[in-house]
């Protein structure tokens, strides 16, 4: 039962939404790597709520400390640990006894498997501020892998019933996912954004959430990393996908859409490009049997709608055993699909870079 | 680089498609159990080829020979290894020159992650007869399980655009789930089957294959199995789901139809079921937070069409590096769904009793 | 290469000697353990130093300081994270210029190991300094155990040429690890530490430094505790055992006294005790096959003389290439002997409950 | 509970004395590995017994039998799966009903952790046979290192009280490694054999067992390799080490004799040797901090005498629960210390094989 993530490059994940404070331990970096914490601060910023209307307003101020394992911002080998304190928990708001679990929340089954002592303020380590050191994580191991030429962007491909354009799975271009990477919003085609801030501001509007798809691109993997069997990119990167709080579903190249194919259209041909054995197409995602072939790695994400809505709600008395209509308090974040890209960015560097030392 | 699975109950895959042997080494099982050994030849029946016209027609006599942590059947609590012997390999066949690597197959990839040393003859150790001890295993998982009351099935959801009737997420019995198993062709509707076999015969006329996508169900996990962050069930059977070769989407309950989803549908409310709490509706298939409700576990897997096509196709050769049309010879498996059925199911049960030992 | 132990019960250690705080994040504790914090800080303050004039007179406060893990000092199931901030550091002290490697430190092999990033301030992640969250692991692991009647003590049984009695190996008792545990020089005979102190006062006053054995006991491990092959109790504990800065050897029940026994003499008889199976004798140290026999767990661990000594040494100037001799300015603990004890007591402590859990 | 070793070239042992097969499958190795398995069979056959009066006169014809990761004696990459099958086993000579448990063997605690149903059929999973494979895996291994300038070789420094000359630990040669690996009975001073040989034949007179020392040192490692915490050098190899049937002791250098040095003794000075930094003397064994010197990397393991007696001794009776005298029946092995030198050489391979991946 374990927060940590990886076997060359371990991230050890620590903290509860209304605790003191989360952050993380990052195991196994290599030495001489500056680091720019500029970059690290706009992926932060990325995820971090209150930017505008449509996120959770409170403010929390998700500024990274390092407490080890760098020098002059350059890491010197031993594990790299950061904290972000808790600056506005207001820990009175909420007692520790849960009475009626929310419905689609991890509270109920939380609640059984640690017999009731887990830290219920927020979601305790459950909550979706949780992620903030995934991203720190994840833009640091970014930052490693850009210097063997590797660029990580995605962007929302879905909400609700607003869609953006796919990834072109063959053609990626450095400079499309540093846009993405750059904006709040991230989308391909500027157009997306208007149609997806409709469908938030519509469930808003009826107290009520969406989810969405986030499509995420890798550029510059060479040929050959990953592995066989249980060593899968695949494997990898979906174990860590699924670690991300609402994330039901990963596919790689067309996924899903596979099932309808037949072979003769889904296959890869090979071609020469450049005096180099190429893809023609890409519809694998960059994967063949487990292992990079040299094109982009394309993959999606599947975000279930925040189950923290305002609405009416039944569920059940933990003590009485009646069932009790539940209305969940507070201001919420109709759709978290936004502030989740860095956050499916920052899993992809760290399941890539583990596979790559 | 791993062809192992597992955390306590470590499953560690050998062999290669035409190498002398393949089999399995499990280590971490409990002591005591008895295996039901013609259960065993049964699930690996189902995965074994040539049972009719629609599989691959060499005859594979997948005979699990077990050579330690077993006496009379009862397991030790020693490691338990199996061995599978290759009888049919006519190794002269093949050389282990490869020169044209088939498209979508792992030929490629593989030849420059491992130099060109790797056995090609095949498939080598990316073959997916290498299934066939991961069915050994998680057969023998799935007795363990079903011990604790744990049952799993899966079925043939989808073959190109022929559909079979969906699980009942909230209502999965053990009845359907062992009439399932019992199968060589695992549908709800016996309907489906007719109109699935068609897919598959007309790609084979084609000389074409084609994908699909499994469903599968596991019942009787208590609440409160898995864990938070990276330890999640959907964590956990991802990485071994996409372990599978051909394997390349994980979704679970709604998964990617969250995406269109609001939040007042998706949430799974409480209620109060012979005096337990329950879930009315499962659409996040079993699992909240990573941890089990009690509700089944229900996730579907998206299989690519196999890549074994005797169409021409486009390739490279890698010696002259010249553009070069490939005809795969042979007889190929048109559509290898049905035969994935109790793969999944082993991976699933290797990943619930890794979880809950 | 990673500061980290455990499979279950996961300790990753962060911090540098002089670096803004040490600390460490315990993942996989159960949930629902009340911590004695007084207990906690009893064995904190046994290592830290500045007790007496034996010791570095350098005033270190270290007191832990929790992030998460807990709500109201019980431990909620989630990570527990905790630091001690570094408050004396000057770190204007120190460069981080490594030009003459002191002798049998780990300077030399670090500054290739790290290309010359790593921090050297104090020893950086090497210091001793890092064995302070150790015993704070290890101490709210023993509270755990001592839930399960599981006692665990130790002693000095040698500095320089003064000896302590060593324990009777088949009758140690719950109070005498008491008594151990509950003093800052853990001798059994209590003649033994003036001996002792003057061993160490003469290595002071000679500008010198001087080694030792401590001896480690714990009491009430039920049978069938361990595993084979590479899972041995003897494994699992070494391992840790010589992740304790300073430690040279380890050995378990008569170990290398072993070597010049007889069969007869070495096997330890079985007799019935209370109804129960016991050994007669204990020279296995409680463990036969690496799995526990119920009798008291007992090893020592060989404790190299402190590197950092205030007499000239030959070393060589990296810069330069020439031999250069070296002072190493500052006061030095004589013997960490003493302070190393806790430290044992703790890896001996989370060794054991990850075994357990 | 775990047979397993090593992190990135895992090692699964399996098989039980008089069960059909024992073996072993070695996952990540690298491709393209030629092996000489003519110094495999050197290898095992240094371990096999039988050779001469000394040895247990049961013949074993230990033929390593290579089912999967080779191609022409060159590795693919794919898992190298290895079987010894059990000729002579004559499963009739044993029940598998345990009453009257060996002392100092595994038999009682491994009774109670596996509920009585291991193997006990010769030692079963715990029998010093499984020594065999871990001898193959690490004469692989030793290959692998070769390639690199790594040199093993180990010898026995003590038997009983006849001992051998230790290593100059600063000056070892390749030449007397090779010597050392070239024998049966590895000694540095060749009078020291017949001195052994006496202790043994003694014993052998006695129906009694004898003990030893055996010394291994390992050189060519570059500076460097190894981690701090707990991934140093001394937890890698003491972790496998004590998975060693029979070995209750490891030390790195002066070990336990650092006890009664002072730091001016124990200290090892840095000079210039051939323009590079060098140690003057090599008393930590070639690790300081966990980390390679460039020294020879020299450690001694203690082995306990063989459990195995032919005197009477006393145990208990578990079905009866009365103390009863056991005669342990067979011709014994007087002395293990010989055939366990190459395996103790193997299991320092696998260790810096490990290290160094």
């Amino acid at each position: 039962m374990s927060s940590e993530f990886g076997e060359k490059i371990k991230v050890s994940i620590f903290g509860e939404s209304h605790g003191e404070a989360i952050g993380c331990v990052i195991d196994g970096l290599p030495s001489g790597v500056r680091l720019d914490m500029d970059k690290i601060y706009a992926d932060m910023s990325r995820r971090a709520p209150g930017k505008d209307k449509f996120a959770t307003p409170r403010l929390e101020k998700d500024i990274p400390h390092i407490l080890s394992g760098t020098l002059d911002d350059v890491t010197t080998g031993a594990p790299l640990a950061m904290i972000i304190e808790n600056t506005n928990t207001r820990s009175g708001d909420y007692g520790n006894l849960l009475t009626v679990p929310r419905p689609s929340h991890s509270d109920y089954p939380a609640y059984v498997k640690y017999n009731g002592f887990n830290d219920i303020r927020g979601g305790g380590h459950f909550s979706g501020r949780l992620t903030a050191p995934i991203v720190f994580a994840g833009a640091v191991a970014k930052q490693i892998l850009e210097e063997k030429g590797i660029v990580i962007g995605a962007h929302i491909f879905q909400v609700g019933n607003a869609f953006d354009k796919a990834f072109d799975k063959n053609n990626v271009s450095s400079d499309l996912l540093k846009k993405l990477t750059s904006n709040n919003f991230s989308v391909i085609d500027d157009n997306a954004e208007e149609k997806m801030r409709e469908e938030i501001e519509s469930a808003r509007m009826a107290q009520d959430s969406v989810g969405g798809i986030i499509e995420c691109a890798v550029i510059g993997v060479p040929v050959g990393v990953g592995g066989n069997m249980f060593s899968t990119v695949e494997s990898k990167l979906s174990s860590i996908l699924f670690g991300v709080p609402a994330v039901k579903g990963v596919e790689f190249g067309e996924g899903f859409g596979f099932a309808s194919m037949r072979g003769s259209q889904a296959n890869d041909p090979y071609c020469v490009k450049d005096g180099k054995v190429a893809v023609k197409t890409n519809n694998n995602g960059g994967v063949l049997g487990g292992i990079t072939t040299g094109a982009p790695i394309i993959f999606r994400v599947a975000i279930k709608p925040t189950p923290s809505i305002s609405q009416p709600q039944q569920s059940v008395n933990l003590q009485t055993m009646e069932e009790e209509t539940l209305v969940v308090k507070g201001r919420h974040d109709p759709c978290i699909v936004p502030r989740a890209v860095p956050v499916i960015e920052a899993t992809a560097a760290l399941g890539i870079l583990d596979l790559m030392t």
